[in-house]
């Protein structure tokens, strides 16, 4: 049986899978073939929750010693939108000018291709290595990822599994192949601020509450004043307000209620709970200034609602993980990688609970985009890379 | 033929005509009935409007003299709502415990058959009036308005008719019959501001621009000083803020786009176009502002919309006028009238193109509600100052 040593080979066979979130569209089986070889025990875990579609999964162990390197990733892709409008249809994994065509190219069946093919290299250079490397594949990145990740890992914990560190494979470079690693996330806490005042008619507002100018108040404090200038990781944490709801169309009615969405990225300064109370202490001293400004009897009342489930920040601290890899990309690219906690969320927020985490892959930049692509030599580039950090690491 | 004396029977057979906007229901028939044997001339033009319901309305004249006053109202009616709910039926005239029940009992066509009752007693005691008495009835008030009052004054206008006075007959008092006639009205302007921005992902607030704080800065310069303290005849002018509208339901986007409605009620101080110099003036000034606070490059960028059609602010100066009706009221019940130009607009704003004006009616207490109704003793009262005030004005 041939070894899957060729990363173009390897994402050609997985792009031509279309596999739109939550559809497996034959990936992971196509991962699995190429895994099969290298020896590897390959388990599919399904996972389902009410009113979300089931979600096929992939867990595959080579070797059964410690050390325990885990490789994550994501075979299911976004929509390809107008297929019109692409160069090179979606699913064909075409290659022109160097380049190979096709959603999930790089975000991210490029990076996993690539990671395959390290591992073949190693297999074939120096045998199995002295310990074990597991693949933790989902099919639910890109969707509602409550049947993705974070149950493939309480899965393979509860069956016994452990790891010591975990590289997972999105893309991570801005403009050239080895420019940047994540080595942590900042976190993300989401709220709505309510406002309930007292429908009436514009022309006896004093018959009426206008919650508007309460709203505007308590959403202008959240914005006053930056939580803080950065850290020695981290930028600074950041709020954004990202709606305000009122939808009343009659211009002759004062509305009974008003609320404002907002979303908080923060750094290594707060966890989810001091971020709330410094959230509410800001919205606590609006209403009561509001109150004496608007000359109100009570403080002004609102709602806050915390959508559940903030994403933790984290820093990875695992020198052994950081250093292997970055001279791994300096060695192969002469590229001295930022090591970087900037950008969204991402699932390593739930590995990090597990074993320390870094993430390395592809340039980003057509991610998500019509004509998402990758230039071949990038490929044969992240392979080396990824081989030189697993002789590193292991 | 015997003459419509008898408020209690005019205004019974007014409500039993379902003439819920925009149907006639019957109404301006019963009306022109109670009419003719006053000697009136009635028209019945009918008005039309692409989009809208045709209307009906009635201009009638009895006498051709001048001075010429102008009755005004309106025989449509709100929608009874839950019928079922009604302690007795909406269009059913059924009296109890010395109240008439009735959708349109108070507004307006109490105020109707008050008039008509004080037109047919002054007929009874003093025979035609030195000069000409007209009703002026819409059917088009309680909706759109755009086929009921303007139109048929200009229709009136153009058939050579000229007024020297008008009485509007709508509800104008607060707790008792005779305690409040309008004397003018305060102006309406509505607006709307939109601040456009660029979408992005909140996780990269630099490759995105947020029109929210904008929009935030924005609003609160509008409301954040009075535009005047009131004046001899008006309350302050005042600005409510009516919605704000983004519509973005995606926590982690940051939206391209965001706008807030507003309304202003503004009095002599004022008018629309000065109004709008002010409100483009306190927004520029936000806007530069928000430009060096936010450290943009550019002025902070808006667009500022206004409604179609302001309403005017008008005073009524006509003494003749408006002290013939306040003696009249005082001389019958006792009550010295506040002279009001509170409250929202009316169909006086059009009439007060062709002539002074004056409105003065039942107590509004119920208009609008389930179980409107009026106190019959309210009915023979308001006969009684209409009766009276004609003999004062003639």
């Amino acid at each position: 049986m041939s070894l899957p040593t060729d990363p173009v080979a390897n994402l050609a066979a997985l792009i031509r899978c279309p596999s739109v979130t939550p559809s497996e569209g034959g990936a992971l089986v196509a991962l699995e073939a190429m895994l099969k070889p290298l020896g590897a025990e390959v388990r599919r875990p399904v996972f389902s929750e009410p009113g979300e579609a089931d979600v096929e999964n992939l867990y595959a162990r080579v070797g059964t010693k410690p050390p325990h390197l885990m490789f994550a990733g994501h075979t299911d892709v976004v929509p390809p939108g107008d297929e019109d409008a692409w160069t090179h249809p979606p699913f064909a994994a075409q290659i022109a000018d160097g380049w190979m065509f096709g959603r999930g190219a790089v975000d991210m069946k490029g990076g996993i291709a690539c990671f395959v093919a390290a591992l073949a290299r190693y297999a074939e250079q120096h045998g199995a290595p002295e310990g074990s490397v597991s693949f933790l594949i989902t099919g639910d990145e890109e969707g509602p990822a409550v049947n993705g990740t974070e149950k493939l890992l309480a899965w393979a914990a509860a069956a016994g599994e452990r790891w010591d560190a975990a590289l997972v494979g999105e893309p991570t470079c801005i403009e050239a192949l080895g420019d940047m690693i994540k080595t942590g996330r900042r976190g993300s806490l989401s709220g709505r601020i309510t406002v309930t005042g007292r429908q009436g008619h514009v022309a006896y507002p004093h018959r009426a509450d206008n919650p508007i100018p309460g709203l505007l108040a308590l959403a202008s404090a959240l914005i006053a004043e930056p939580f803080d200038e950065g850290t020695a990781s981290f930028q600074p944490s950041n709020l954004e307000i990202t709606s305000i709801d009122v939808g009343n169309p009659a211009v002759n009615v004062i509305p009974g209620r008003a609320s404002a969405a907002f979303n908080i990225r923060f750094n290594d300064r707060w966890n989810a709970e001091t971020l709330k109370a410094e959230i509410a202490r800001r919205l606590d001293r609006a209403a009561d200034e509001a109150r004496r400004r608007f000359g109100r009897a009570a403080p002004l009342a609102y709602e806050l609602e915390w959508r559940e489930r903030p994403s933790p920040v984290f820093l990875t601290r695992d020198e052994k993980l950081i250093s292997a890899l970055s001279a791994s990309i300096e060695e192969v690219t002469g590229r001295k990688p930022e090591l970087s906690t900037s950008g969204g969320t991402s699932d390593a927020r739930f590995i990090k609970n597990y074993c320390p985490v870094v993430e390395f892959g592809l340039v980003g930049q057509t991610m998500h985009m019509v004509d998402e692509r990758v230039a071949l030599g990038d490929l044969e580039t992240l392979t080396r890379i990824y081989l030189r950090f697993l002789e590193d690491w292991f």
